[in-house]
């Protein structure tokens, strides 16, 4: 047995993987511990959802990152439980039952999970965006609607099965409906509408007068100016009541009919938070220190989307950004290591790079180091090279640059299968084959 | 309405994709029905199963193939029921309800299913390489034993853990033994193995005293040699008795515990065939003259793994690969346009390139135009090309080699995430989070 000290950390996020990269390789037991045997790089889901990329191009093999980090070991499964008291987790695996682990720091970076603000029609019946399920999910949707709308003679029918709904004024709701909108007009159009009678219909709903609420006035505008300018239909100021299955209700009594509402409104701290027996902070997280120390627990530390600090600078917590959850778990690390050292703590000094959004071919904003707002082409070929760079692993970003390259040249979407994936219960795999009885 | 006759081809495989290109574009009106709404390429699945290969790069939408004909309709669907008086097929389809064609002309090419040969274990137990679904069934299972094998204290379990029984001594067969054996030592040992004491053991089970049955002797010999020298435990004249959930028992009372039993031990009709109210050949195919016309049938004609149809030159019936089918699929449709014109039939007439099949990294052997014997790194590259070629769409193509280079290269396999896919119900959407309850 080793006589190292144990070092849990829950969830390879961005958060995790960055304070597990740091304690690779040094005299510390690492214990990673995630849902999926991969980690996700969300700001491209919507383009797996949009038939733009592969799930595995965004997805990348956890035990593949520390195959030469032998102090880091990976289990595969669900927290269920942590005591504080007695320093374990306990973990519900698919493969090996439950696990119970000690610790002798814990570090939470479970990230957050859809917020539906207690609106359990809108969490019933519309799409999230956050995880490979997800959008795995929202594309065979897509696509089985479109295999509807080609067969279909009822044209209010077709109108609402073409009538695509994205909830949320920031740049996931920016991207995803730009995405949408392009992904009929620019590829399926072709492959779909022989006949000249479907006609695709997106709408962006925001509930603020804005889009991109937290950009400077000019790009808030750009970026709302670029979308209607590829034809995306953009309402402000609208609040969502209630979603069903075919229509999307708005404070205002207006109705929408649709099949698809992608919900990209609000998240919140995951689930795990309350396993802490803890006060959270508003929005189900966990109150650090500017040390990510957890506030009133000893050895426990959290950071990215699951925590709650505020930012000196703006006297607002810091945004579920992925290089605020990077730094953080970089220095969630390097305060563990040092508390085993019996050094004093250091404390968090966000380094912002800005914030950019894409919104369909050719067209972005971005606010570079929240100074320089940069709009169009530009800004586009800026967020290309930036997510390429910051996606993981070279034969992903390969792969990647291979699609975008061919979709941008040939206006097409790679990967407009209707595939359903894993079948559920092997024994049903005689069933697969069409059954005269 | 169009004035045109009405062919309805069922199957997207290689003979019916061959079928609705040689229609493309002629005056007839074609309606192609398929299950997916894509082509599979079925000879890459298990490089799919284990993790090579995306999905997408051997799946290729069928809508797309046909966007510039605008003769060729496509319904994603189930064949139901097939009227052979009435003219007429029933479809039922997950997105349009059931929907009822008539034809002028009926091609079907509905493939094959596997034959488990009335034996309900190996049904229930094994894992089949037909469809998508199945290679990422199997992909997830593998990983997930390794999951679980890393975990395991049991040297016993561990061991029946890490066994995998591959059989059939064919193509697919030596070829899945081959890259299973090379996905633990050259790529998952170093990610899973930390500690040495796991050990990946393949066994490759075949009824008859020799693998590749209709290859010449040096080639049989070859294939076996090859497999053996990477690491493959070949065992012929093993006679599979029953398969349960950790073993195989074979006919000599040998039980093999194990976890993993692929099937690729033969194939038969698609159940399809017994729609059709007329007399099967064994093995559940439907019987056709040399035109490809359905013996006994009017307008009905069937090509592929489906239809049962001797080969003057071997007195055996033609073999299950893929060339038989495009030729006959496109013999097919031309026959459909002869009847049109009031020409007569043009009778089927193969042109036999070979067979081989791949083993592992730098291993391979072939049988070029059934003439001359092909083995190890030549027979390898050949393989490699002629695979590139056939595979359909340059995306596709650019893709599989970028993963085979990459794979080659740094002895990786890139697609090892266990993903399940699709969330079955949308409503459960909420439940991917961890509940405390």
């Amino acid at each position: 047995m080793s006589t190292n000290k144990q070092v849990i950390i829950i969830g390879a996020g961005f958060a995790g993987l960055k304070a597990a990269r740091t304690l690779a390789n040094k005299s510390v037991d690492v214990l990673l511990v995630d849902r999926n045997n991969y980690h996700t790089f969300t700001p491209l889901l919507y383009q797996v959802a949009t038939c733009g990329l592969d799930p595995s191009s965004v997805a990348y093999p956890i035990r593949h990152i520390f195959k030469n980090a032998p102090n880091v070991r990976f289990l595969m499964g669900d927290v269920q439980a942590i005591d504080t008291d007695e320093q374990n987790v306990v973990i519900q695996t698919n493969a090996n039952g439950t696990i119970t682990e000690t610790y002798d720091y814990l570090f939470i970076a479970a990230g957050s999970k859809v917020n539906y603000f207690g609106n359990e029609s809108i969490q019933n019946n519309s799409f999230a965006l956050r995880d490979l399920n997800d959008s795995i999910t929202l594309r065979n949707h897509i696509l089985r609607l479109f295999e509807k709308a080609a067969w279909t003679e009822d044209d209010t029918l077709r109108e609402s099965l073409m009538t695509f709904v994205v909830v949320g004024g920031g740049p996931t709701g920016l991207e995803t409906a730009g995405a949408l909108y392009e992904l009929y007009n620019n590829v399926l159009d072709a492959e779909y509408d022989k006949n000249d009678n479907m006609q695709a219909n997106v709408i962006l709903l925001e509930a603020m007068d804005d889009l991109l609420a937290p950009y400077p006035e000019n790009l808030r505008d750009s970026a709302k100016k670029q979308l209607q300018s590829i034809g995306v239909d953009v309402r402000t100021g609208a609040f969502v009541e209630e979603v069903g299955t075919d229509f999307v209700k708005l404070n205002d009594s207006t109705v929408i009919n649709t099949h698809t509402v992608v919900w990209s409104a609000g998240v919140q701290g995951n689930t795990l938070a309350e396993m802490l027996n803890i006060e959270l902070e508003r929005g189900n997280q966990i109150p650090i220190k500017e040390t990510m120390e957890v506030i009133g627990l000893e050895n426990v530390f959290a950071a990215g989307d699951i925590a709650y600090l505020i930012e000196p600078k703006t006297g607002k917590p810091y945004p579920g950004m992925i290089p605020v959850a990077q730094q953080q778990g970089t220095l969630a690390a390097k305060n563990i290591l040092h508390d085993m050292n019996g050094e004093s703590y250091e404390t968090f000094s966000y380094f912002d790079r800005g914030i950019m959004a894409t919104i369909g071919r050719r067209r972005a904003v971005a606010w570079v180091f929240n100074k320089i707002p940069v709009t169009g082409f530009l800004a586009w070929i800026a967020w290309l090279g930036l997510h390429l760079l910051v996606l993981m692993g070279m034969r992903n970003r390969a792969q990647v640059f291979l699609n975008w390259v061919w979709n941008y040249l040939f206006y097409s979407r790679s990967v407009k299968i209707i595939f359903e994936g894993e079948k559920r219960k092997p024994e049903t795999v005689k069933t697969s084959e069409p059954e005269t009885a």
